[in-house]
């Protein structure tokens, strides 16, 4: 390796540092938006945010950088892996120019402030003009990304969110899962009308209570506030920064399981950040490796530890503790009736473990459609519709609770939906290995304690970065790539 | 006016907001450091703001700016001060190696935090080498100005917050108040001794009650929370961008007095802000005309109007229906003895109108000593406590009330302490120009309403942007430029 390679990979380093940290600052600027923000001050957030945005590709795109990736060279996984990572941004990066990226981010902006009052007034058409200019600068950006990278322009935008995994994959996994629902569903439906109905538990649960309740589980599962913050907002995320994260969700005093479940949920998103390599903070290679990792580590605590059975027995007395009232509402059985009831849905983030994936395949169809130029977004409502009640037998009375949902294609978010379901498989596979490498690990769940299992992510997934591809993560950690059947195999299990 | 000269004008215009947009983003940084950040995201805050900082630098310094800045021609009194303005920017910007610009803002970043602690646990050796560092590269920063400016060092510095005012417009100003407040402290102490004492109003009083009030009090004053926020940090302040305020206030049940007038205080800041001209946000003409500009709105809203006898008529009765307890605490009388009453103290932000010039001139005086390199950041806390014996015939017992105090050497703000009491002596001057202006203005604060004092300042002062320069802004709304003796009339009859 010669001493100028070397030097140009230092450069690289620094450079690709720089773009990392702007990067930081507009996630902070997004989680203030979303959890603080004055009404007042949305136009001007979104010039930042785009200001921000085009910095960040100007220095991505700056002179010297290509000479630099064409003569840098490194040794080592990590090394190796970061300057690949490097050069596959910078390959994206150069195919948008500026003004599409600086346009893109204030159009998601504008549409994002429109969308929060046309979802609380199920009013699409408020929203349709913004979102055809997002739809219409996503397209703009796929056919950019698609003319460089030779990926369909879909699949250059689903890149974006996880590598090495496009429509081509995802489609056979999908017709397969929708077999599997159509023979299932009916199947656990019935099974469940079998079993004694579930008992509510009886609120009003005081959101102070929530709250403190939030925290302490959120803190049991590993997430240390000296480091986090957990705040409210409308569409509850996990934003921040690996030293500084912030997760957020919604209270109601009328109900606490979502809210908890939501920051458990969002935890798990957190713990994955706060386990990053802090060797690598900063670089490509130390960031996490796509979205369907992200949402196997927020899933994996959630819906495969959270309502485990071991972990209900510690839960249930712990509620009952904190709300009162009827102690069989409370009892881990009932819990387990209630918080994994199959039940169709209009609303994805309430969905069940079984259906969520048939909310997913509908918008991988649409959000194609629409980036392919097949669907309008003057048509979108019925298209969702449409597919809902196929899917699901069920059609939504509204669009707040049809296509005006999901904060996600609002806020440009074109191509993600994916890694929400490729998540939840790789959340099963992760936890049956698991269970196979970590002795004693339901029983540890049953103490009320994650920590078996959270180190052994840490160790598996967190501390890798994105050293790996998210199939060689899997392969690494689990001894094979992604396989749906420990996902179906899951819910056989639990549901049939 | 040449085309090419337009266009290069219209190319400053676009250069400069990008700059402005940069330094927005920061100000939200800053503000979520104070108010939410959890600690362990300090070291990437840091990060973060001493990157920004160095982008906009590097964009004020970028190619084609001189040229640009040389060539540019603009018309009419707002956009001929915009470009002299930007000159004087860049002048002083690339008087300054990017180098040292992240330097400072990294060092700023980290002294701040260790500060914190430091002032908690009254220990100045913790925070030393921190501010050593500060000091060491303020001294490197004020050294660079004066090369390119032509002004002494600490008058480079001071230009920073308050252009056309250096140490020796200051020096006879601060001379000339030692010698009143010599002969008028004891007089007033005399003529305070005479009259009954205060009653204290019983406590507690609940965090949630004052925080209520003291958001009614600033919506009162003429803030509006769509476009501003108030939260809670350990030093007041007033943040954020003009169509997103925040400000900030502290809490404790013992008291109120602290938390209510600091919050006016920072409303008349946040009513400069939000009254900026929108045509020319973005751009220097747009901004507040300075420090000391700044700080007369603040203390006029606070200082003149919130504790002028009328004001007081209409507060009492309201504190009393807060907080219950003795009518007679909150008898007008009675808060104008409590509020008004004049003490030797330590505490700078604690101090009353009379005494206060005293704590900014020992500032201004160790500041300049330790800019010149006359004085070591060893020896602060022992000339801190020299200077102020000798002002104030007081010795603080701790450097927690001492040189620990203040935020702001810790933070890397050299030069703005005269702005307090230069802020002071302006907002006199524009009060008594506002009675004579304004008919009712009196009789309306006795009705609560501040709107016709306020809607005069925004005409005057804060819709002319940075149009004018300090004293010129002076002379536009009160026909003469600073004239300290209204501060002191002001004073004499409040006080003697």
């Amino acid at each position: 390796m010669s001493a100028s390679a070397t030097a140009a990979y230092g450069r690289l380093k620094a450079r690709f540092a720089r773009i990392a940290i702007l990067g930081e600052a507009q996630a902070m600027l997004h989680w203030d938006a979303a959890a603080v923000m004055p009404p007042g001050g949305a136009a001007a957030r979104g010039e930042q945010l785009a200001t921000l945005s085009g910095l960040a590709h100007e220095l991505m795109t700056a002179p010297g950088m290509a000479a630099d990736l064409a003569e840098a060279e490194a040794g080592g996984d990590w090394e190796g892996a970061n300057l690949a990572l490097m050069r596959h941004a910078h390959a994206r990066a150069v195919a948008l120019p500026t003004e599409l990226v600086e346009a893109s981010a204030r159009a998601n902006a504008a549409c994002e402030t429109v969308w929060r009052e046309a979802r609380a007034q199920s009013d699409f058409g408020r929203v349709a003009p913004y979102l055809a200019e997002v739809v219409r600068l996503q397209r703009g950006t796929a056919a950019a990304l698609s003319a460089a990278t030779g990926l369909a322009p879909y699949d250059a935008l689903m890149e974006g969110y996880q590598r090495g995994i496009g429509a081509a994959d995802v489609e056979p996994i999908f017709a397969a899962y929708e077999a599997f629902l159509a023979e299932a569903l009916p199947r656990a439906e019935e099974r469940q009308a079998r079993q004694p109905a579930p008992v509510l538990p009886q609120g009003p649960f005081p959101v102070a209570t929530q709250q403190a309740l939030c925290r302490e589980m959120s803190a049991r599962a590993g997430l240390d506030f000296e480091h986090a913050r957990l705040d409210e907002s409308l569409h509850p995320f996990c934003g921040g920064t690996p030293t500084d994260v912030r997760i957020t969700t919604r209270y109601t005093p009328e109900a606490f399981a979502q809210a908890l479940l939501g920051v458990l949920h969002e935890t798990g998103h957190a713990l994955y950040e706060r386990g990053l390599p802090p060797a690598y903070a900063h670089q490509p290679v130390g960031e996490a490796a796509g979205m369907a990792a992200h949402e196997s580590q927020s899933l994996i605590v959630e819906m495969q530890a959270s309502r485990s059975d071991p972990f209900l027995r510690f839960l249930g007395p712990k509620l009952h503790a904190a709300f009162g009232g009827e102690a069989a509402a409370y009892a881990p059985e009932n819990l387990a009736r209630l918080w994994r009831r199959v039940e169709r849905g209009f609303i994805r983030t309430e969905a069940d473990e079984l259906t969520y994936p048939a909310h997913v395949i509908l918008r991988f169809r649409l959000e194609r459609a629409l980036i392919g130029g097949d669907l309008a977004v003057a048509d979108l409502p019925a298209a969702w519709n449409d597919g809902f009640t196929r899917l699901l037998g069920l059609t939504p009375p509204d669009d707040a609770r049809g296509c005006l949902q999901d904060i996600h294609w609002h806020d440009g978010a074109f191509g993600y939906f994916p890694s929400y379901t490729l998540g939840a498989m790789a959340a099963a596979q992760l936890m049956r290995a698991a269970r196979i490498a970590v002795p004693g690990l339901d029983e540890a769940l049953a103490r009320g304690e994650l920590a078996p299992l959270t180190g052994w992510l840490r160790q598996h997934v967190h501390s890798q970065g994105s050293r790996l591809g998210f199939q060689d993560l899997m392969r690494a950690a689990t001894g094979k790539p992604l396989d749906p059947a420990d996902f179906t195999a899951h819910l056989t299990e639990r549901y049939l």
